[in-house]
């Protein structure tokens, strides 16, 4: 019989233990070993060359920050038992087993109306299926059916093991150490009140640093412009080819990627649909970086131009908008690219973009962030803190860019 | 104009520079970029999760480090002329820029009789070409006919900043501490002597502390048995693709792979071949994944057997062997798989292989790191260490491994 | 001739170079030197017991940056010559050399209307006197009196070197990660413009996360209560010794400590008196903890209870106070310590205090950060950043404490 | 009732728990709050400024080792009672609680015929008076007579927590990151075989790199020759105020520190002698320091000059010698000093002094370091290593150092 209680090497936890059968056979599964080949950053490696990690070993990181959050929990007379543990301990285990190569690019072209939640869920329920039925906690506090609510937020909050684990683990690839946050010391200060999860008072300074920290690594790497610009080059470049393979013309891909582009799957086809499932679970980034980089070549002028910048980190160029396009500015960008590529104004589009990115710092709409004082009291942290107040915390910005093809 | 003295992030080293345009146009070309779509330590992923690094960032790194060798070496009254400094910088981010995906698997299968350091050379060659022998220099310095020998040595030699880059890197993303050299400290203690390296004499512990560290990455991580099995896994895949390619067979693949499978390539055929060295330029990690992945489906019941084990991370077990596996013992596996999967003896062999790794600490074949005492006389590091004698550093340890799939 | 080019291990940041002689004497003298014997952070080490490095390390780490900074500085073209680049190191090495130990513990006590800021510019001036005007620049600019005032910011703003090295040196020894501080990374995005230090505008996460840093440090660090607690201890402490000893009661204690015990010292006195600075120079941590350990045994009550509490580490409890203690709270306690050590009304008051502590995360009244935008425009910190408002990060956070020796 | 459930930041391993009350009762006793104001390192801090960290700290980082590695244990099925555990936590928690201030010297001059570890014995059973019996189990322990012999070794032998916990953390605050040891990762591979404590075979590799971190800590830092100069002539000043004292003359210093001056305290005295004890539990750095700092103006001519050396950092030059001073070569530099500082010829010995260090890697008389393979043969490190073998890992390195006041 083969030894399950495997200790994993973990960069920035140390060693990340498999706490029993079931979590070893999961982690197993080829959906999970799949996130093995789906970079947890998607195109950020193009600036942040480190960032090459994956959404594998994102999802053990969360979950051995679920079992310190455990530990911690059931020292503070917390009740949790061994088999709520291990639920909690696969729910958070399999909460990305969704996530396709590069998720928002896939949202945006290959697949349509389709979030990588529903997809996690899906995909878990057909595991719970194969697992006869061993998964059926693990799916209930994923779901937010489980009786006992703070299990379900430990898995998806504002402050929850997910988060924890991906701005700490972010900014070690990245190598910005503004993003680390002390996820031991804010598990420490954990708690439970009325089934829901609370902060002690003193931890107010730790919360207040992961929200800022958060900020920080949103605008300063995740939405970094050069990022965003490599992903609005790859959604085109999938757009265009999606396009050509409407129109039946053949172009070298895999047959995982062949599915996505050569059928129209939307979100309906997706629900209980195994064969869907199993294609979709059969891409990763592999697929798509060696499709790019074939069609280089193609015979398609767009399709060739964008692929090749894309190969060659040739990006598009990016420039921060005050205020929206005028038609006539527009027009200009068209007129030189059909001029330049000799395409016509249609495919001349597929050089240039605007795009708006925005982002709140805390929402009240989701869960809140609860503080609880020395008296019992319960703030939300926008109240509680002294400095991050209610305005600012949650006000959105936005930023509108235009990112165009630079013609040499 | 753009600017080209870009800052990158690394999350070992901190902020790496681009020190001019000569080095900034060899980082933007595609031969580098397509490093970025290497991973440095191959399939050790597979045992190690964080480690998907590649080898773009480890050209970086070692940059780096060659940058502070050579503020290291002027302060110390080393005359280094700035031209000499970039080609410097240069000779060592194109060091690798001939390493293939899985670079040992593929030279015992795709690509015959051919080392990655050849292909080095020859890619280098013709970038030269396309710069108007902006490399000239580089290109010396990296065959050692440049008549400063230290400054191959910092390039290539049992201290170079090759060496001191990957030990520290590769233990930083696997998170093996132990592995970790204090490259700033052995940089501090270089000098030159004779236009030879040494290492001042305080620098000892640092120097054998090196090796040991060297030592124990090699048979922890390098030659970790799981790593290897996985390897052993590819290169039987890819065999029998070949294999198959060779009876006609059609089997889906991308452009820059059928290339490979479809053909004989030797090292005849590289020799200053321009059209061979695109086609390999074209190739990466994605390549050989996507295509392994739909493998798993193939007729052949070798190909898609061993394809769908390696996706699931099913990999050769290992056994250490104390004597060579005797015919009889063979024949007993052979007829086992013939029997499990209803094979030929000829293709049963695939599915067990008996593999021997071995490796020395420090080779007295290879240049020597000498240290230099007070009074001025100069020792070869296994003269000079008093630990570390001539016998057990320089001995070759090798291990006999039995590599089989398990039937479950 | 003795090397004077030393290189200096440093935890936080790596090897510092002692740049050129002059430096090395000023790091040799021996007001320098006492610096390695007086704690950076007082009394902090009884919450955090990693807590132990010294104001000596703190000014090399200062030192570090400065150096740094004028690298980065002069990459962009600000001219700062040899001679003002060792100034500003000079400079830096001493603003912190009048500290005494404990500093604020001793400002109530021992010295009266003396800070330390002052009490520097005197040893620096000796010191000058000591070197034949060496320092002249050096005084210059820390007084700020040398025409380029970005060179004083560096040393003293709200965004100098002094507040890198402390928040990320502090956090490192206490092991609160959440206090660091992207040092390298605010140095890169320095400039100067009208002789004025500017921030480069992405680099305003950076600032935000700096603030935040440091306003975590203070609250949960620096004005960590124990630790206030400690040095509300020893404060009542010196001031009963120096009450004795106007006395004329005889307290054991070394001969530098005695000066300052028996004689009362204030700002006046300070002022250009060669004689007084010299026994503020043989002062330093070892003095103080060594006395109030041999005071453990005096005849004086007051003085033996609190010597005790303090070496043993039973320091005041404390509570948060609501509103200020009424009157007639003050008299119970006071009445409570009257019966319990058989002591009189006023030395009741020895056993409890009310404090107050209050701290704001940026000042409008100090120097200001300044941001540079891509088109030119310079905007404060406060007005540039669209989450740290004018009102939040201005406004003084005050909080009232008790302290009180607890009776067992 | 107070909390005693304390969890102590550790920048070294983060979070340290206080596990129950009589762990926090030995915590707060004043023998173990003495260790807080005693360095680890002694005077090593003028080498390696940020080496100022306490004993303190090192018995609660040995502690926490202890805790994992009983924790490991456990997994593995070794039982260990919940009051074995405990024991076993005060066991190491008071394990250096006899260090006295800058032990080594201190043995060589105040206290003859003693060392700590004797000292530590007799403290720990008076505490176990103090605390009615409750140490019984941890003094048992300590001395080896408790029938699980590995709880001893955890504590005392060449694998012991102790070791495991000082490299790592003398390393982290010397900035020396060779000295680091992957102390989780040992631990992770311990086993007990016959109430012996063994390494599993894998764990090879971590072992020599320990041995070898070990062996570079010694000779880099530990017995770094100006760390050595700096003891030597602390030693030198100790003697001189030691004789002095004998003669009756009457010099500053700290009740405390009088005692030992003024009597001659020997093993024989120590013995039970509660009030030895309580006076050697009155001494720390603090008076040392303090004390050689005001006879720096002593009359007596050697004491001043060395007393003053030691303040400022002049401390004795350190030549290497290929062999023993000839007398002639003695009397020359007696002569010299004699000369320079009109003192008789006994009197000009205390400015120079030959003093030899030795140190092995690995010493077989202790108890060994045990390598289970996975067929249950157990072998000694020193056959088990390919690498480091027998001769070189235990032979005896012995330099000789001439330390020499330096006349400018």
């Amino acid at each position: 019989m083969a030894n399950k209680r495997k200790i994993i090497n973990d960069p920035v936890f140390g060693f990340i233990s498999v706490p029993n059968d079931l979590v070893f056979d999961v982690l197993q599964h080829p959906y999970v070993q799949r996130l093995s080949r789906i970079r947890q950053m998607g195109l950020s490696f193009f600036v942040y060359p480190g960032a090459t990690h994956t959404r594998f070993l994102h999802s053990l990181g969360a979950m051995y920050l679920m079992q310190e959050a455990q530990t911690v929990l059931r020292q503070k007379g917390i009740d949790i038992s061994h088999q709520e543990g291990i639920a909690a301990d696969v729910a958070i285990l399999l909460h990305d087993v969704g996530h396709g190569p590069f998720s928002h690019v896939l949202e945006n072209t290959l697949i349509s109306g389709v979030c990588h939640e529903d997809i996690s869920l899906s995909m878990m329920q057909r595991l719970n299926q194969q697992m006869a039925g061993k998964l059926d906690m693990a799916v209930s506090i994923f779901t937010d059916c489980y009786p006992r609510h703070f299990l379900h937020q430990l898995i998806s909050s504002q402050l929850d093991v997910d988060r924890l684990d991906y701005l700490s683990r972010d900014s070690f690839f990245c190598g910005v150490s503004e993003g680390t946050v002390a996820s031991a010391r804010i598990l420490k200060m954990l708690g439970v009140v009325d089934d829901r999860l609370v902060v002690e008072a003193k931890g107010i300074y730790s919360i207040e640093k992961f929200l800022v920290a958060r900020r920080l690594m949103y605008w300063q790497v995740y939405l970094h412009k050069t990022s965003v610009a490599a992903e609005q080059m790859l959604i085109y470049i999938l757009r265009r080819a999606k396009e050509l393979a409407h129109r039946g013309e053949e172009l070298p891909c895999s047959p995982a990627l062949r599915y996505f582009l050569y059928n129209d799957i939307t979100a309906v086809d997706f629900n209980g649909n195994d064969n869907i499932i199993d294609e979709y679970a059969a891409l990763d980034d592999s697929d798509i970086l060696s499709a790019v980089k074939s069609w280089q070549n193609s015979n398609d002028k767009v399709l060739a131009v964008l692929s090749r910048a894309f190969t060659s980190r040739q990006l598009f160029k990016v420039k921060l908008l005050e205020q929206p396009l005028n038609p006539q500015e527009k027009e200009t960008l068209t007129a030189q690219y059909m001029k330049h590529f000799g395409v016509d104004e249609y495919e001349a589009k597929y050089f240039y973009d605007i795009y708006s990115v925005s982002k709140d710092t805390y929402s009240q709409q989701d869960d809140s962030i609860d503080i609880i004082f020395n008296d019992g009291t319960i703030k939300d942290i926008s109240e509680a803190s002294d400095m991050l107040n209610h305005d600012t915390l949650t006000r959105r910005v936005v930023k509108h860019y235009l990112f165009y093809y630079k013609i040499v």
